[in-house]
C-alpha cells in the first residue's frame, strides 16, 4: 500500500515527534464531517472497508523512503527515523460506525488511538477514503429515494475524478441502494450486479439502425435495451416494436424524458410489449427524477451518471480528522482546537441513536440512561482485524433499514431541519473545561 | 492494468462486434467536450500521460476474463470471444492535443483510430482520466491567474474523489501553473515540488506551542512555517516573531484573511522579519484569492484545497467519446449522432489556432490558408510511442505560453464573450451530407 500517498507535512510532523521523543506517545484522532452541505439531511457512512484495508497494509516501499530522504525538509532528520519509517506498520486501535450508517455532522465516523506518528501518517488517506465513498453514498441515496422503487443504476465512470474513482463510486451508490453499476471492475471486486447494453457508437457502426438491433437481440436475448434516439427516438421505438421479443426494453437519452417516455410507452403497448421497461439516462439527479415521476413519465429504471458519481451539487464534506486526546508515558490529556468556526470537542466519542436524535458522549461515559446499542463498534486492535467484514449485501440491507428508521422530514429532498447531535453533561463539562485551561495559557 | 475498469456496455458491444463480424472494422472515435462549464472561458488539456500509459499496457488479466465470462449479459458470446480478449492489446494510432494547451467547447483533445473493439473498449478509461485532469488543470489556471503572481500550492488531497485521484490532481495543478502540491506521491512519481510543514495537532500534542514552534525549527531551519491560529493567531504570530529566524513565514487558516494578514504582517515586520512570509488557506478558491488581494491582503503564498482538488464549481465536464468515422473492408463512412442537443459532427478534425479563434477541419484537409501548427499531433503509431513523453516542466512551461497567448478577454476570471471554435467549408459540408443521408434513411 502507496504510504507515500500523503500530504507531505505528515512526514515532516512524523520526523518532528521522532525527534522530539514523541514517537510513542499515544494519540486518539477523530474523523468527523463538520457541516453538512445544504441539500443533504444526513450522510450515509461509506468506505470503511478500503481503510481498513489501508491500515492493515500500510507501509514504505524503498523508492519512497530514499524520496522522503531526498526532500530538504529532512536534512536534519535522523537515519534513526528512516529506520522507524521502514519498519512502520499500523499498530493502533480502529473504532467506527458501520457502512451504511446514516451520520450527522460533529460525529465521529471513526476513531483511531496509535502511535502519534502513525496516527497522523494516516490522515490523508483515511479522509480522501471515508470523504469521498461517503460523499457518493449520500447522493445516491437521494437519487433512491426520488425513484420511489424504480431503480437506479450508477453510470457515472466515465465521469468520476480518475479511472481509480469509478469503482469506488459504484460501491458506495450501491450500498446506498442502487441496484447496480455500469462498471465491470466495481462488479468484480465488490460483487455488485453489472448493467449495460450499447452505446449509440453501436448503432451508428452498422449500415442501419434495424441491423444494429437485430444484432444486439442476437447477443443479449431477453437482456436486450435498445438504445432509440441515435437517430429519431419514435422511429427507434417502433423498430423496436416492430423487432419485438425477447427483450428487457428500451432506453431513452435525450429529448423530453416525460413527453417521449409516454409516447414510447404508448407504442410499446400498442406493440403488445407490456413488460418491456424505459429505462432514461441524460444529465439526471434526484431532482429530475422527482419531476418526472411527478409528471407521471413512465419510466422503470433510471441510469445517473455525472450527477452521482462526483455528487455534483455538493462535491466534497467538510470532513476533517482532529486529534481529541493525547497520551503522553502514564498522562493522558484532551486536546482541542479553537480557531473561529472549527472549533472541535475534545476526548474520543460514542454516539447513541434514539427516535429523534443522537447523543454525543464520551466513549467510555457509563450511564443508565443511554439506551440502545452505539453506532461505534470496534474494528481493529493493535492493527489486526477483530472480526470478518460483512458483505456488501448485508451492508447494503444496514442502510436502507438505519435509513427507513430516521425520522420522515430527514427522508425528504428538501432541506429539512437541522438534526444536530446533543452532548452529554460530561462530554460538555470536559469541553469546557480544556477551554478554560487553554484560555488561562493564552491570557 | 485494469482493463476490466470500463463501463460494461463496452464489453457488450465487444462481444456484439466479435459476433457480428465487425472486428475488424477501423473505428475512428473522439474525445471532446460539449460545453465549457459557465465559469470556464477556457479548458486546460490534461491527462494524456496516463492514458498513453494505459492504451499501452492495456490487457486482460485471467480472473478479469473469467468474471466477464460469468456474467449472464455474456452467455451467448463464443468461447473465440475470450480468447480474443485474453490476446487483446492497443493496436491504435492516437493523434492528440499536448498536455497545457488551452482547449474549447467541440474541440477534439484526443483522436483513437483502431480496430472497432479496440477503440471502443478505451473508452470510460480514457474519459475519466483525460476529464479529470482537464477538469483540475482548467480550475487551477484560475487560481494561479487570481494569484497575479504569487504562490498556489495544491492541497486538496484529503477531499480529493479517493485516494488515487489526490496525486493525479497534483499533477494537473503542477501542469497549470501551481507552485506544487502536498501530495508525497505525486511529488515522487510526477518530480513536482512539495510543500507542507505541520497541522493544528502538531501545536495541540505538546505541552504548550512555544515547544511545538522550537520542535518545528529543529526540524525545519529556514524552512520553517508556523501554523499560528490553533489558540489565538495574535498570540501566535507574536510567538512566531519572538522565536525570529530561521523561519519561512507563518501560516494563517482561519478568521479574517484580509484583516488578520495585516496585523499579522504588522507584527512580523516590527520584529525586523520582513522577509517572512504569509501563507494564506482555508476554503479559498479563485474568487476569494482575487477578493483578498483586491482588498489588499499582504499574502505571499496561497493553499488552495477542496475546491482546486475537486473543481468543486464545475466538478465535472461534459466530456465525450463518439465515432466520427468508421472502415469497413475498403469502404469509408462518417459518422455523426443527432440526438437533440447532442448532435456531433463527423470525420476526424484537426484544430488550427490563430490570434482570436480556432478553426476546426478534416484531420487531413490541406488548404494554404491553414497556417501554424496544427494542434493535434501524433503520439501512438500501431500502440507504440512515436517519441519520448515530454516532462511536466517543460508541458507546465508550454502551458504558461499557451495560455499567456490568448485572447486577454479570455484570461479573466468572469465569463468572457463565448469562444466557438469556426469550422471549415469541408467540415461542414460533410456534416450536411452526413446528415442527409441519415435524414433519407429515417424519413
Amino acid at each position: 500500500m502507496p504510504a507515500l500517498n500523503t500530504d507531505l507535512y505528515e512526514l515532516t510532523m512524523a520526523a518532528g515527534y521522532f525527534m522530539s521523543g514523541k514517537a510513542n506517545d499515544i494519540a486518539t484522532f477523530e474523523l468527523s464531517v463538520r457541516r453538512l452541505p445544504d441539500r443533504r439531511n444526513f450522510l450515509i457512512a461509506a468506505g470503511l472497508q478500503q481503510a481498513l484495508e489501508y491500515l492493515c497494509e500500510l507501509r514504505f516501499e524503498q523508492d519512497e523512503l530514499d524520496y522522503i530522504r531526498s526532500l530538504k525538509q529532512f536534512a536534519n532528520a535522523p537515519p534513526e527515523f528512516f529506520d522507524y519509517l521502514d519498519k512502520l506498520r499500523f499498530e493502533g486501535d480502529v473504532f467506527a460506525v458501520p457502512e451504511g450508517t446514516p451520520v450527522f455532522a460533529g460525529e465521529p465516523l471513526l476513531i483511531v488511538r496509535a502511535p502519534l506518528i502513525q496516527a497522523q501518517l494516516i490522515e490523508t488517506y483515511l479522509l480522501s477514503t471515508l470523504a469521498f465513498q461517503t460523499t457518493i453514498a449520500s447522493k445516491a441515496v437521494r437519487c433512491v429515494m426520488a425513484a420511489k422503487g424504480r431503480s437506479i443504476v450508477e453510470f457515472g465512470s466515465r465521469r468520476a475524478h480518475s479511472p481509480g474513482a469509478g469503482p469506488l463510486a459504484g460501491r458506495a451508490a450501491y450500498l446506498a441502494g442502487c441496484a447496480g453499476t455500469s462498471n465491470a471492475e466495481a462488479g468484480m471486486r465488490f460483487d455488485i450486479p453489472v448493467f449495460g447494453t450499447a452505446a449509440h457508437s453501436w448503432t451508428m457502426s452498422f449500415a442501419d439502425e434495424e441491423e444494429s438491433f437485430r444484432q444486439l437481440q442476437k447477443l443479449l436475448g431477453e437482456e436486450t435495451v435498445y438504445l432509440i434516439d441515435t437517430y429519431d427516438t419514435i422511429e427507434g421505438v417502433r423498430l423496436a416494436a416492430r423487432l419485438g421479443r425477447p427483450l428487457w426494453g428500451v432506453r431513452l437519452d435525450s429529448g423530453d424524458l416525460a413527453a417521449d417516455g409516454r409516447e414510447v410507452r404508448r407504442i410499446l403497448d400498442e406493440a403488445g410489449l407490456k413488460n418491456a421497461r424505459i429505462m432514461a439516462t441524460n444529465d439526471l439527479n434526484e431532482k429530475r427524477i422527482a419531476d418526472l415521476l411527478a409528471a407521471g413519465a413512465p419510466i422503470d429504471a433510471f441510469g445517473v451518471g455525472t450527477e452521482l458519481a462526483t455528487s455534483a451539487d455538493a462535491p466534497a464534506l467538510s470532513a476533517v480528522y482532529k486529534m481529541v486526546e493525547l497520551q503522553v508515558g502514564e498522562s493522558r490529556s484532551y486536546t482541542a482546537k479553537y480557531s473561529p468556526d472549527k472549533v472541535t470537542l475534545p476526548g474520543a466519542k460514542q454516539i447513541y441513536r434514539y427516535a429523534d436524535y443522537d447523543l454525543l458522549t464520551l466513549y467510555n461515559e457509563c450511564n443508565q440512561e443511554f439506551q440502545g446499542d452505539p453506532l461505534l463498534r470496534p474494528m481493529l486492535a493493535k492493527g489486526v482485524r477483530l472480526e470478518r467484514y460483512p458483505s456488501l449485501s448485508d451492508l447494503r440491507r444496514h442502510a436502507a433499514k438505519a435509513v427507513a428508521a430516521l425520522p420522515p422530514d430527514l427522508l425528504s429532498l428538501d432541506h429539512a431541519a437541522a438534526y444536530q447531535a446533543e452532548i452529554s453533561e460530561r462530554l460538555q463539562s470536559l469541553a469546557n473545561s480544556v477551554r478554560t485551561s487553554h484560555q488561562m495559557v493564552a491570557s
